[in-house]
């Protein structure tokens, strides 16, 4: 990253956390190239970068404002999640199937959906790449490069692991069909049928899903809207009901939005290690980050190789490609053979045509700008929420991502919300999808990764008149 | 197919089964017009190809003569395999794992492999219709077609089915990462752990390690090495152990090569309707007869939607893009949810391109002349056996796919060849990996689908002199 990139990153990140509030003046450009030890070119770069995102707005010789508010004025919901702690066998029942299918429908405001706008993802620079790499693809790879992967593409992630401050043995690396595929293949690695898993209440619908099939125990641990996990209660939980495992999302929790701070996750890696349960870390937003740099995961404290990192390229690059991966330390071997039994390999186009992305150094300058749109779209989502949502709603406003937790007022019920917002052409997450246990009956989860506009607007103030009903 | 491709397949098939043997005199031109009611060029164009195929030649005025040998000296294994029919909670061990790993290895002799060679399969054509497709696609598409899977190639499969004589609806279509992910995704929708399953004796080593994973138990029963699994033995067994589910391969089974006939598909069918046992058809080699016509699946006799039929391209077109399917009848609900959760959806990008691949109509011609290929393969490697490896060795004679199951005298010890063979840079199939009793320690399975040469040849005469010592 350049100089002025790196500073426009660190006054974004200032104004999102609420450190610059909208009319601050900012230092001049003098005042900023001495402070900083930069030219005063870097600086005059910067706040044109700033300018046109929209975050800052030159006046007339009196110098830079912020122009935005930040979101400060919603407040956040409960520190704790209030879901019982309890072991749950776990039945996510089909109506909440039929909620996740009326979120893919694209006829309908996506507030529901799992995934960023794909205006916002660079589909036809990837489609070129791969219309290159399939016609070089050697037909013989397809057969030995089977499982664990493409090596080019394994090592690509080594890589990016590696500037990250990681440092991940290519070996270690398995890819899989999208980060469900991975995860699914840690599950069955580390549990039996019967066995109980500690999940983030509330947490990924998807967890609960893949507990079900695997007719698995969902130990549901309260959860810090900001930070992550508790981890009193989870060692509480350890004890209680010996789990095999932990599925948790530490950065960017869907749909918390918590990114737990790196000494929590330091403790939670010993926490884990001292008690023998395996952590299967499921990090698909770590790239979305708002701040200056990408948070380390769990998987950074991890000295003896109890932590599965999972992650893909399904939320940051291409969702259809359905390529994920796992690094999966002293579970690499029972992982690569769950997967050459399950479905042998992951596709080797798509695979190859991502390797040659990376390689070529696209996916670093789109992060950045995609990033950036998905904080503002935060904010404008955000504004919504305060202007149409009623007294007493709180809202997460998490530091990366794409989602919002809402809390509404107790007496509204987001199951029949939903079915009321279908009727008008907009779809929700409903809170009780994210726990077995039938808790979050008040909440809902938003997608914050499409573009603003004014239908956006009007869906968010139908949906306020709904809640009034 | 027009008149003289019909014609040439006929008297190929009549060929290959023994009916016309080496030094036959084929009808002459006027005869074969009268008889068939064909023009006398439609018969010149059949005789032409067959001759270029290799199957006849025409000497100096007296006619045409069928040329190489049909393979009729080798004899056949017992008529039933001989593994002792029981109930083994399945451990696939890591020795096996190994042995696989080895066939993967491109320096190998691939004797072993289960795939075809590469080198027959139009990789270049397909990548080029990727390469146009993947960049027309629908970004929206990805996340909206998410499962079931691409509509166009849905439609497709539904068309390829009805010219085949089976109508299975569009709707009961799934495309999944192969074959073997629709396998299992069939299993876990009807089996929970601790069930039985019936497999066929010898079976896929694929199939045991799935039933090993969901902690099945395996239900081996006699099988005949031409016509399939014994449907009385499989009645005592269903009767016996309760299954919930066989898995069977009714057309060119792996690894025997066996053909069910279609009748007794039909009174299999009716057993395990009457029984209330579902069927998992593993399909995946039923495009590569030698015959003149696609074998019908079980599934052309399921009026009760008990059957879920399973196949890919992975055989036959492109193992690398990890394209499969099921049709899956009464299971269609439970196996759609099963998909969303263990992997979400299949890559789009592999399933557009197949798709525009199909429509545009390089497939058939594709496999008619990849069918003819397997077919001289398998006579090349049945000469060998018969040229190299000992007295009292027999092997089967598929009428279709590019296996063929080696029964050598009962002292040769097939994992130890595989041991010594790999010195010698040959991979092969030993017969304990396609039971979970250790039984078949003499047989071993071999592979036709590369093409012929000296190195092959080579190979076919090492692994005799290894059975020697």
């Amino acid at each position: 990253m350049k100089r002025y990139e790196r500073l426009t990153e660190e006054i974004t990140a200032s104004i999102l956390s609420g450190l610059l509030q909208a009319g601050d003046r900012l230092p001049s450009v003098r005042q900023t190239s001495a402070s900083r030890g930069v030219s005063p070119s870097t600086v005059f770069k910067a706040y044109y970068l700033l300018e046109a995102r929209g975050l800052i707005r030159a006046r007339d010789r009196s110098g830079y404002y912020v122009l935005r508010a930040s979101q400060a004025t919603l407040p956040e919901p409960d520190d704790l999640s209030s879901a019982a702690a309890g072991r749950h066998p776990v039945d996510v029942s089909d109506n909440v199937l039929q909620v996740l299918n009326a979120t893919l429908r694209r006829d309908m405001l996506p507030f529901g959906s799992a995934f960023p706008s794909p205006s916002l993802l660079p589909y036809g620079r990837l489609a070129r790449y791969m219309a290159t790499t399939v016609q070089q693809l050697d037909p013989w790879g397809s057969i030995d490069d089977l499982s664990p992967g493409d090596p080019a593409l394994r090592r690509a992630i080594a890589l990016r692991y590696l500037a990250d401050g990681l440092t991940v043995p290519v070996d270690d690396i398995i890819i899989t069909n999208g980060a469900l595929d991975a995860l699914n293949l840690c599950l069955s690695a580390v549990t039996r049928p019967g066995d109980a898993v500690i999940v983030e209440s509330p947490t990924f619908y998807a967890a609960l899903q893949s507990l079900e099939r695997n007719q698995l125990h969902a130990i549901e641990v309260a959860t810090h809207p900001r930070e992550g996990i508790d981890l009193r209660a989870l060692e509480q939980a350890i004890v209680q009901h010996q789990p095999r495992a932990c599925w948790l999302m530490t950065t960017f929790q869907n749909p918390l939005g918590s990114l737990m701070p790196e000494a929590k996750k330091e403790a939670l890696v010993r926490l884990l290690t001292r008690h023998g349960v395996a952590l299967i870390e499921d990090d698909v937003y770590g790239e979305l980050y708002f701040g200056a740099n990408r948070p380390r995961p769990a998987k950074a404290f991890d000295a003896d190789g109890m932590v599965m990192h999972c992650s893909s390229f399904s939320k940051t690059l291409a969702p259809g490609y359905r390529v994920g991966w796992v690094a999966a330390g002293r579970y690499t071997r029972a992982i690569m053979r769950n997967k050459l039994t399950t479905s042998l390999a992951t596709a080797a186009p798509t695979q190859a045509a991502i390797a040659a992305y990376l390689a070529q150094g696209g996916y670093d300058r789109h992060l950045r700008q995609f990033r950036q749109t998905l904080a503002l779209q935060q904010g404008e989502m955000l504004q919504a929420v305060a202007r149409y949502f009623p007294k007493g709603t709180r809202a997460t406003r998490p530091l990366g991502g794409y989602f919002t937790w809402v809390e509404l007022p107790a007496h509204i019920d987001t199951l029949r919300l939903h079915r009321a917002a279908l009727d008008h052409g907009i779809s929700i997450a409903p809170g009780p999808l994210f726990s077995s246990s039938g808790a979050f009956g008040n909440f809902l989860r938003l997608n914050c990764g499409h573009p603003w506009n004014a239908e956006m607007e009007q869906g968010m103030a139908t949906l306020g008149k709904l809640m009034a009903t």
